[in-house]
């Protein structure tokens, strides 16, 4: 039982409503969508990602020997689930966008249409995929706008929310644009150059700062990155200089605490007056895009950004409002009318027009609406079974290189002002949620 | 290569410095400490958890076949580290605080003895795991006090930032005193209750939401909560009275959208009017501890909270602020001191004092020191095995019941004065300080 792997890591509510469903016959085909209802404030746009996890996911799901025996004996359902459940592999027909794509509220990411009881089953494990993966992956995506060609690592393992979210924020920020990440296992399974320089307790396990810098530059001549803030930075330049001197290679330095504006400055004298113009300066320590920002509207001699906890926790908006809703059940369009949780119903599909290589507007659409623009979501899933391959990370950065690159400007500011995107809605849509909101429930 | 298992879940530096270590002969004993650097504003406690996690994950820590084919093809290291590495096993000695315990900043979580690589290459991982335990359990501790006995139950997984973090934020907010989660797998795996209502998508289903309800009494009777906000949340509740009326069993409502306490009070007339004074009202949406304070201040009546995506995802502080540190190496303390980054250095320990009751203050001293008060951290592993047994939740969730009940008033509070909490340090740790200062580097 493997929580990455295990269709027990779900909400006890869609066993409930699938115990339900199958006990009444309710296994008429169901459509679902997931879709994001808003963007924080300040965000002009969010990143779609993780609907490779979530393939992957539903081609493995199956229930082993020791979920059935939760079911049997959790005491929740009626005798009978567990063997209907041993049966029960996903069959169901996917659309969605892939990874990395550029989009807006209520637009669909993806649509589920299989019988009931499976398309229910799924939800809370989709969710929890594609939230992940498009919140880390629309953070970055900040940074990387903020750095405006700057050159950025991801550090944040050891602060992601858990061994999953650690993998995703590595994936993630490096789809964004970063230029690597220091996670070992996510370059191994996502092809990501990996990076890194050294901890402060390497420096401390040495007697002297020198002598550590010495061990490094030997055990590592290709990519001697030195962290110079252990004791005193100003100091660790100095001795970073006296290293070169003695004929060690040395790429870059560290720094790690204080004002790093300032700090860089005064260690770009020392390195510059030291004859080593060409160290690049590294700096770390609780960045974001907005430190970023400031530190380039000060014109900080830096080199690089290495960006960890706020990064991948998404510290100043860890979630993302998303829901995945059902659309359309026996042929007919549903939606809720909860207080501020209203959705377009119906099975829909989003068409983005371009002017001159820039996205112009998008439109909600019925599926089987054929107007004009380029329909974001396309099958991935029939019968249970993939129908488009896997896509590699490189492919994927590329799309949201591009996809940012064909953003209007405004969208793309850090503070950008809200709907600025224009999604107009059909008058066939339209109509449709008239019509549904005119059933009487 | 499983993230949750893989000792390749770690940064690069690490295993870069381990490489370095191995190559200069530097295996001596090391011990390095976690601890919190700081408190969230705000926040009087913090409660320390995952050391049962990790010490589970340091006892089955080896390098498989396909990481140390990585090792080898990654073009980082020497040859021959991959060799080295396949041998390399935790060995080392475990001091932790049990999880559960509530402690302050600057006091170790756990402190790790080995030799120096293994030491080392741990860091990034065991970070991980108590960061995520430690953020979660804290941030639900706050919503257990601020609901003053009201039961709370976990309904977070699709939000939680990944399969790990899902099942921690359940763990997390049992220990920390919830009624249960809704999360079937941390129900199975942590002997937690295990609880649920409905979906919109169930009401949708149905024609008529009616049918809905009388569809899910006929199918769960025993445990009867109707989500009853999908139209209209008056005309919700009417028909849950209807339902009764009917015979069916009725045991709760649930809200989901709109003013709560507005909607809590308007239902709570109709369930009432309707003779169904017992039937339980609860609600659920964007809640937290400050929610929830200020949902009991405004009186209403409700009598349950479904707690997901701010607890789980601990969306106002969602990183603590926590670091592993080299303390000691062959048998001298060490510490940096980078700005704003300073810790005390070697082994310590934390002695906690009581009076009436009342945890009274805590003494932070070097580890042999024989002071008042008991004990905070105990040995958990030596030689690489483990020496307590593996505690279940219950235990756990019994300490830190017992734990915020003997905390000073004040440190409980939700908006908590800084540095309430009396931490004194021993006049030998302060030397101990001075003299490592004086050391030259």
């Amino acid at each position: 039982m493997e929580p990455a792997h295990s269709p027990l890591l779900t909400d006890l509510y869609q066993l409930t409503m699938v115990d339900s469903y199958l006990q009444q016959g309710m296994d008429a085909p169901a459509s679902f969508e997931l879709f994001s209802r808003k963007l924080p404030p300040g965000r002009g746009f969010y990143i779609a990602s993780g609907i490779e996890a979530v393939v992957d996911w539903l081609t493995e799901m199956r229930f082993g020997d020791a979920e059935l025996d939760w079911i049997r004996t959790c005491g929740h359902f009626r005798a009978g689930l567990a063997e209907e459940l041993a049966q029960l592999r996903f069959t169901g027909h996917v659309e969605a966008v892939p990874d990395g794509t550029i989009l807006f509220p209520q637009e669909p990411i993806l649509r589920v249409t299989a019988p009931l009881p499976e398309a229910q089953l799924i939800e809370s494990r989709v969710m929890n995929l594609v939230h992940l993966h498009s919140l880390l992956t629309s953070k970055a995506a900040r940074a990387v706008l903020a750095a405006g060609g700057g050159s950025l690592v991801d550090f944040g393992m050891r602060r992601a929310h858990g061994a999953e979210a650690a993998m995703a924020a590595a994936r993630s920020t490096w789809i964004a644009g970063y230029a690597g990440t220091a996670t070992c296992l996510a370059g191994a399974r996502y092809d990501i150059p990996t990076v890194g320089t050294m901890a402060h307790s390497y420096v401390l396990a040495f007697d002297r700062e020198i002598d550590a810098f010495r061990a490094f530059a030997t055990a590592h001549p290709r990519n001697v990155v030195l962290l110079i803030d252990t004791y005193d930075t100003a100091d660790g330049a100095r001795k970073t200089v006296q290293l070169a001197r003695e004929g060690h290679p040395v790429h870059g330095v560290r720094i790690d605490s204080g004002d790093l504006g300032a700090e860089a400055r005064r260690v770009r004298r020392i390195l510059d007056e030291g004859g080593l113009e060409q160290v690049r300066i590294l700096v770390s320590g609780d960045l974001d895009e907005y430190a970023i920002a400031r530190l380039r509207a000060d014109a900080a001699p830096i080199d690089g950004f290495g960006l960890g906890t706020r990064m991948d926790t998404a510290a100043d908006q860890p979630h993302l409002d998303m829901a995945y809703k059902l659309q359309e059940y026996r042929g007919v369009a549903r939606r809720k009318r909860s207080v501020g949780k209203m959705h377009w119903p119906g099975r829909k599909q989003v068409r983005r027009r371009f002017v001159d290589g820039v996205a112009a507007g998008d439109t909600l659409c019925l599926a089987e609406e054929e107007l004009p623009g380029a329909p974001l979501l396309t099958e991935v899933m029939d019968g249970g079974q993939r129908t488009r391959s896997p896509e590699g990370t490189a492919a994927i950065r590329e799309r949201v290189r591009e996809g940012l690159a064909a953003l209007p400007e405004a969208c793309r500011a850090l503070e950008a002002e809200p709907d600025l995107y224009p999604v107009e809605v059909s008058t066939r849509l339209r109509a449709c949620a008239e019509a549904t909101d005119r059933q009487r429930h």
